[in-house]
């Protein structure tokens, strides 16, 4: 799929736009703009693709990999190499893409898919191999994509009719190439015409849970409430809930996750209350070179995100903050992971071993 | 005391200002334009006092008691009722002053005393009455100031040396007519030199942490790190809380606490995580009339404070939002209440009840 969503047509947060000169060009809803504006972002440079990915105009670690994919494109494109470069200024390509964000996995195993596949290239002139290079990260949009219908598939049964569902930041269509991952449980949920209410965390620094969840689920009429993050424990404690979903950024062999911060008190909350708390993620999202989750690196963004709420300071000017970006969930306190091979239950290194061999 | 504060006397959110003709005014710091301006209002009507209130200007139990006692005298001063109807007018200002706020068991602590005062007055003009109920005002002040200083001594020893402490929302200064409950304990444990570092939530929707207790603590060279209350959870698992303190809007006889949203999901990570959980409130914040947390009234508040941060939206324009100001964490998670009187610990009615006639 290369053109943006059409009425009808499901949400897409980023598509290749080959009407762009000379090369064509990867093409986004500038996310940081939602929900007030729905603007395009047109990257024809790799370090304009670079500061989508860090600025989190695109953000949500499958759609991190697919931008990723296509910024390997877009800078073969900007530079034009020689046959005899190409390879070199796609291994820049590579390496630069890579420092854009630390914790999402699915940016470095998109990165080295496409490092494999030019592997193969290495005697095609730029232009052939490019075009190579494109159709693989089509390939990986598309595969995205059906990963996460399959995902929904996977996990519509854990929500009934009369439920009461959490979910954390945006692991929505904006999160992925479409769909999602978290909300795809609930767009499948909804498909089958189940009625259930959701329960959307704003998700503070940066408000995806507002900003982007709300405007998705209003989009697809999925019944939604913002509720500020610290009132998830007495929408717990009213029986409001009846189970809680989020997405991942990185997953390690034993199950351990690394998924927006809040997530970890969300489980925490969610096991004092004998709610089911379940991640949804495509397989690509385990890093089966981490035994668990302390070795996963979290990245700490500037204070500012916390001073500040859309650019509008609410506390003392050099108020010292903490802003971890991410928190880790340890296995024990994850239900099941919804992934679209199927369902990981227990969450423990066998049964995911036995899934990613699938 | 009836003077703002000046340079070295401790921080006072209200005052009387004798100097306001004709009959003196009811001053305070606009809380709902801080940390950016420091605004003082005049408050000369009854009115003027209840949107005070209302509107959070001024907030906290106990501020919202002393604001009140403050305010029935405002209320005569405003009418300069005849000396025959006096006692219905201040009857009628007491009842719409309790209307102003429904969780803060302060606010009718304060107007009741202000008309058990009163009963014994009727055979004085309304000049001479309204100059006893001034000074009973002036006195329910200065016991509340006296209280949170003693409420310091209780619980200083509960900060160590090294310790982490998380807060939520305003228990401090501010809160309070000076010194705070919360924060008293905090501010006790500086003052004896203790080193130790203070985890302020920001506590969405209407950030009294980011605004307010940031401000507070820097103004009394506390070290503080501003979090999102998203970002306890994960403090505390990285052991770098110790112990959390908070204030309480009211306490049943069993000892559930009914306090600013999201004190009852930091009350059930702090279990979670084996640290304990220290809610420290004057003893008029009990309420002997109510057998446990399920009979206090939580007041709804409007769905823009969780659509807007500081008045701009942050997401939908139409999204529906629950908004509840308070929550009530149950006894069993609270390690002792921290009161005047002493330490309440284990927190049962017994020992409640036992503390209360003290």
């Amino acid at each position: 799929m290369t053109e943006p969503s059409k009425p009808g047509e499901p949400l897409r947060p980023l598509w290749w736009n080959a009407d762009v000169r000379p090369h064509g060009a990867l093409e986004m809803i500038d996310q940081t703009r939602l929900p007030g504006e729905t603007r395009t972002i047109t990257c024809t440079t790799l370090d304009a693709v670079w500061q989508a990915i860090k600025r989190l105009q695109v953000r949500g670690a499958p759609a991190i990999g697919v931008a990723a994919a296509y910024g390997v494109v877009v800078g073969l494109n900007e530079f034009e190499p020689t046959d005899d470069v190409w390879p070199d200024r796609l291994r820049q390509a590579c390496e630069y893409l890579a420092k854009s964000r630390p914790t999402a996995v699915n940016l470095f195993w998109a990165l080295d898919r496409m490092r494999n596949r030019a592997k193969k290239l290495r005697n095609l002139t730029w232009l052939e191999a490019r075009d190579v290079l494109l159709k693989e990260a089509h390939a990986i949009r598309d595969e995205d994509a059906a990963m996460c219908h399959a995902i929904g598939v996977t996990g519509q049964h854990v929500i009934q009719d009369g439920y009461g569902v959490i979910t954390h930041c945006n692991a929505g269509a904006l999160a992925t190439s479409e769909y999602g991952t978290a909300l795809a449980v609930i767009y499948t949920a909804h498909q089958q015409g189940r009625k259930f209410h959701v329960f959307v965390d704003e998700t503070r620094p940066l408000l995806q849970g507002a900003r982007l969840t709300a405007w998705e689920l209003k989009l697809a009429g999925v019944d939604a409430t913002l509720i500020c993050d610290n009132m998830a424990a007495v929408i717990m404690a009213q029986r409001k809930a009846h189970v809680v979903i989020t997405g991942a950024d990185r997953i390690a062999v034993n199950g351990d996750a690394a998924n927006k911060i809040g997530t970890y008190g969300l489980a925490v909350l969610a096991a004092a209350h004998n709610i089911p708390f379940y991640v949804a993620a495509p397989s690509s999202t385990f890093d089966a070179t981490l035994k668990n989750g302390s070795a996963i690196p979290i990245e700490h963004r500037d204070a500012d995100e916390v001073r500040s709420v859309l650019g509008q300071r609410i506390t003392l000017e050099d108020m010292p903050c903490y802003n971890p970006a991410f928190d880790v969930t340890p296995a024990h306190l994850i239900s099941g992971i919804v992934t679209e091979k199927g369902m990981i239950y227990p969450v423990d290194e066998q049964a995911i071993r036995a899934m990613l061999r699938k």
